[in-house]
């Protein structure tokens, strides 16, 4: 078959691909992540490129303009390979390169300050020991392999080991080499722990663990020192993987007609791509690190283990593992040391993941004496209601729209995107992530904005505009909207609007939370008022107002005081799991003792949904305080 | 580097190799085993091969007779190649290609009849377990991997498992193609178990487990039906490592100077070549055949496992490990089920191997309420001493004369060999195994003959000939001899006789074992007469007369009635140690009890050998049964 060269501007990347490639999966052969929604199904319009030279292949859309077609604009997911290219990729086309990951670190803290060292015996899923043994005697000529084990297990407390035979072919040499002072990496696998390498010397002070968050949309991982438990760095990146699509479904699809291997080559490449900066940025050699922990929903560590998702999809929604065993990371193709571990925090079903169960041991909810409720939103949301003595869990579909996504101008929680709108004496204010020029809205914002315009009768409380409400209430091409930030106002003149089909999209996704919280409570006939906590977590903000997340229907109305956002929970639990045996352990106790609950085997979900569908809701009196403060009116 | 094609007649086996590679090499490479007792040190003179055509190089040795040089003939050890070349290798040097097994197989069962079945639970190394899935429905939709495990534990007892992450990608298809009913494979890796393979339907009939004897000299495999406990078959070959010499030392320096690989590599392609010639023979795919489970001295599974054997054979004598974990045998080349284990019987030091172990499991040993001990003759004598409270073992190196290396018409136990020599009506008498020609004499059949001559006073105690003995004994060629099997009465003019050095050989070999014995028994301040049971095993003859052994002083003295000649020990321990979990566990309890008795740490042993270098010894009053039956005189 043909192949072409497809240069990408303005990076300076190439790739020869066959003829017949689209320019989506060209950019990303080439680890360029284009914006997409729809996954190349060529509906959502955002993958917009300029093919500056050369001959490529295609449909017509309706998605671009005229002028966009004079340009030379296609959709990059429904544009063919047809010779040797030249394809500019405009930077709104282009995801953005670094998340802002500090600030979630330190929120943590606040929740549970402490909590590795003091609530945790220190046992990583790797250890490393120095051992300095006595050499053999004609008196006590012990194997070389017995004498390290009898060494070893006063050293780490642990009792069987394995080890693999090229370890053990190497023993006798590196014990000579280094007048019998080596220190051993242990990785514990489930019952048995095994003797993963012998290093000549003391090298006990260099232990690095890494630990990632596998998001649908963001990959978050720390590097972890497994000595002080102090994290080295922090590092996130887009999930390459939306090249095809921002739904775990529609990667799912590809999946099972392109194989398991492209998804599951992008999310390695995307891991190593953060371990390699990050150890490189910190002067951590690749060996040095030797276990990956990883915390993802249930089809994202399918595809990274590189297993078939195609009964996730369908019914009766079968995963093939919710607790995978510990691998070599390199069978994935992970770069760490090449005996190094990776480890899945295990998850409950097929749509709650390892995600939520680290979530839940961050949070503590599975210790609490009163009852506690964590919603985790993200792509899906997912909740958990429980206390020490039980835990529920179901999940619900919202869509992408309060990470930003499926909202024509949202954005993720980044640089640029305007993360908090409120009003100041009468005037629209708001901040911006890195406080440079706009260029979009993240979930926080969102949330904040329809609050607004609900608390000032823009919109009704079915989310429609009000007619007059607001002078920057416009009707332009067809559609109404709600211009937030107008084109002069910014340097690149683009206009931040929300439109009133962004506002149903955000009030859907709201609504399937919501509905599903209201569900779990009424099963076990609980109201907002008897949680005695609720931790709000996901990445939707790196600040989230939860009154107006109440105000607007996505989040049960209880006190305020009650109320916790604590960002990404996901990594911190698989950092407590990479530090701790005990975290290991519990966390295996959480699963056991989680109840799923299933919203699709229930009767009410599509009422309870479709009641949800208001602001905040159909029945105004399941939130008296915003009643009560005013913020919206009856009827 | 100049190669040549080598080509061997009769065989047309052809190898090429590099110039200055020595015959017995490039014997070794086109898999031929050659007779050779000195591993290629030029001195035993055994390895004589005829260059039919093409130039070769080498020193001249006093070894050859002008008229063998005259034909061609040289010493493959000393003689290398330097053009292509045909070379013919006669009969006589030769190893044989087959040995007798089964009679000793036979034997065993007469010891501790029916012992698999009855004594043993079973729980092979490997198991088989078909397993009738219910599929998933909403209502149960636990993990693929999940409802395997829950199905795996009551068939198999096992509670902690780990999967191989290909296992793991296949289940979905493989449970769903054959509606979940599938058969898995399951492996016991110490603390855990492993599924090591799923296979499609109810394959749970076919399981098969090779076991092996790895010796110095041959090594015997058997391959086991792991579901009814039967031998499939059984076959034996010669270790190939001979030609890096007879002894196991040799073999050590060999591999110190071109590494492990060579040594492993020939061990390897034996059990292969065993292997997959009993499983074509059987039908057994070698599929089917899931587990290698190999007893062996410490230096073979060094060999085996390619660890280095430097220190085992330098003072303190250091193993690398004497208990290795199990492997996959796909790790060191050995051709069965891809994901087969391999598993080696734990050893106690150095020099007492798990041959030994197999060995005390065998014979029951590490149960006895009476005094038993267990004498293994091989090319290292090994000596265990007990019973069900303590074990002590030692090991004496004896060099190979009993197995009929080291004398000059001396064969192993094959086809051909003098077995049997006895005195009827004044006759001497001998049997041959297989019933046909002789072609030499094996260990069983040199203990007789020197019992014989002592007692006809054709030797006397110190084994040197006595004038006029009897007319068999001739001097020829500046040697003295007692000839067996005249030249003529042999079809190939092969005569059979026991020259005066031979005789040497075999008094320095029963003398090494016989001082081990006494020191043991000295030490624990026991006369060989509070011997309850003495187990005598080894592969030194299919038929052993225990009468003429303690008669030559190779045995201690004591009741006939007491005395058990019981074969391979070592493959019947294994045999066990593969079947049962509870013997894999005693085989670690007899590692953990056994003391290990190091005579290179006393004072007497030199002496006490110096003292044993008789017929039957110095001190005749040790052997009061032999004074009494007046087969041997005082002074």
């Amino acid at each position: 078959m043909a192949e072409y060269r497809v240069t990408f501007a303005p990076f300076r990347k190439a790739v020869v691909v066959p003829v017949g490639t689209t320019l989506l999966e060209a950019a990303g052969q080439a680890r360029i992540t284009i914006d997409s929604v729809c996954g190349g199904d060529g509906i959502c319009g955002r993958c917009k490129v300029i093919v500056k030279d050369g001959r490529v292949g295609g449909a017509p859309t309706a998605l671009l303009t005229r002028e966009e077609i004079r340009q030379g604009v296609v959709l990059a997911c429904q544009t063919t390979v047809e010779s040797d290219l030249v394809v500019e990729i405009p930077e709104e086309t282009r995801a953005k390169d670094k998340l802002l990951v500090d600030r979630d670190a330190e929120r943590f803290r606040a929740v549970r300050p402490g909590i590795e060292k003091q609530e945790f015996v220190s046992s990583p899923i790797v250890t490393k020991a120095a051992l300095k043994l006595r050499p053999p005697t004609l008196a006590n000529n012990l194997s070389d392999y017995q004498r390290l084990q009898d060494w070893i297990r006063p050293a780490t407390g642990i009792e069987s080991m394995q080890a693999g035979l090229k370890v053990i072919r190497r023993m006798p040499s590196i014990l000579r080499d280094h007048d019998f002072t080596v220190t051993v990496v242990v990785g514990r696998r489930r019952g048995v722990a095994e003797i993963m390498d012998i290093e000549g010397g003391d090298t006990s002070a260099r232990s690095i663990l890494a630990v990632a968050d596998v998001g649908t949309s963001t990959i978050v991982l720390h590097l972890v020192d497994a000595v002080n438990m102090a994290t080295v760095g922090a590092q996130a990146c887009f999930n390459s993987q939306a090249i095809y699509g921002r739904e775990v479904t529609t990667r799912m699809i590809a999946a099972e007609r392109r194989g398991a291997q492209p998804l599951q080559h992008l999310l390695v490449e995307d891991i190593n791509g953060l371990i390699s900066t990050l150890a490189a940025e910190k002067g951590v050699p690749l060996k040095d690190v030797t276990a990956v922990v990883c915390a993802g929903n249930t089809p994202m560590i399918h595809f990274l283990l590189g297993l078939p998702t195609e009964n996730i999809r369908r019914s009766p929604f079968t995963a093939v593992t919710v607790e995978p065993p510990p691998f070599r990371a390199a069978e994935v193709g992970i770069k760490i040391n090449p005996r190094g571990l990776l480890f899945a925090v295990p998850g409950i079903s097929s749509w709650v993941g390892g995600d939520l169960t680290a979530g839940i041991l961050a949070t503590g909810l599975h210790e609490m004496d009163g009852i506690g409720m964590l919603i985790d939103i993200g792509t899906n949301g997912e909740i958990i209601l429980g206390n020490k003595e039980w835990l529920i869990a179901c999940s619900a579909s919202a869509g992408p729209a309060l990470e930003g996504a499926g909202v024509e101008c949202g954005m993720m929680a980044q640089q640029g995107a305007i993360e908090k709108v409120y009003l100041d004496d009468g005037e629209i204010r708001y901040e911006v992530i890195g406080g440079g020029v706009p260029e979009g809205i993240c979930g926080s914002g969102i949330i904040d904005l329809i609050a607004m315009l609900l608390t000032q009768g823009v919109i009704d409380r079915s989310g429609r505009f009000v007619e007059g409400g607001d002078h920057r209430v416009r009707f332009e091409d067809g559609r109404w909207k709600f211009v937030l930030v107008e084109k002069r106002q910014t340097p690149k003149g683009r206009e931040v609007s929300i439109f009133q089909e962004d506002i149903d999209n955000v009030i859907t996704a709201k609504a399937a939370i919501f509905a599903a919280a209201k569900i779990l409570l009424d099963r076990l006939d609980l109201k907002p008022s008897d949680i005695d906590r609720l931790f709000v977590a996901g990445g939707f903000g790196s600040y989230v107002n939860l009154e107006n997340a109440i105000a607007v229907g996505l989040l049960p109305d209880l006190a305020l005081s009650k109320a916790l956002y604590v960002g990404n929970t996901s990594i911190w639990g698989a950092k407590l799991a990479a530090l701790s045996g005990e975290a290991r352990q519990t966390l295996r106790e959480i699963v056991g003792r989680t109840t799923y609950y299933d919203l699709l085997g229930t009767d009410d979900y599509v009422e309870q949904f479709q009641q949800a569908r208001f602001l905040p809701h159909t029945h105004i009196e399941l939130f008296p305080s915003a009643l009560e403060q005013g913020a919206v009116r009856r009827g």
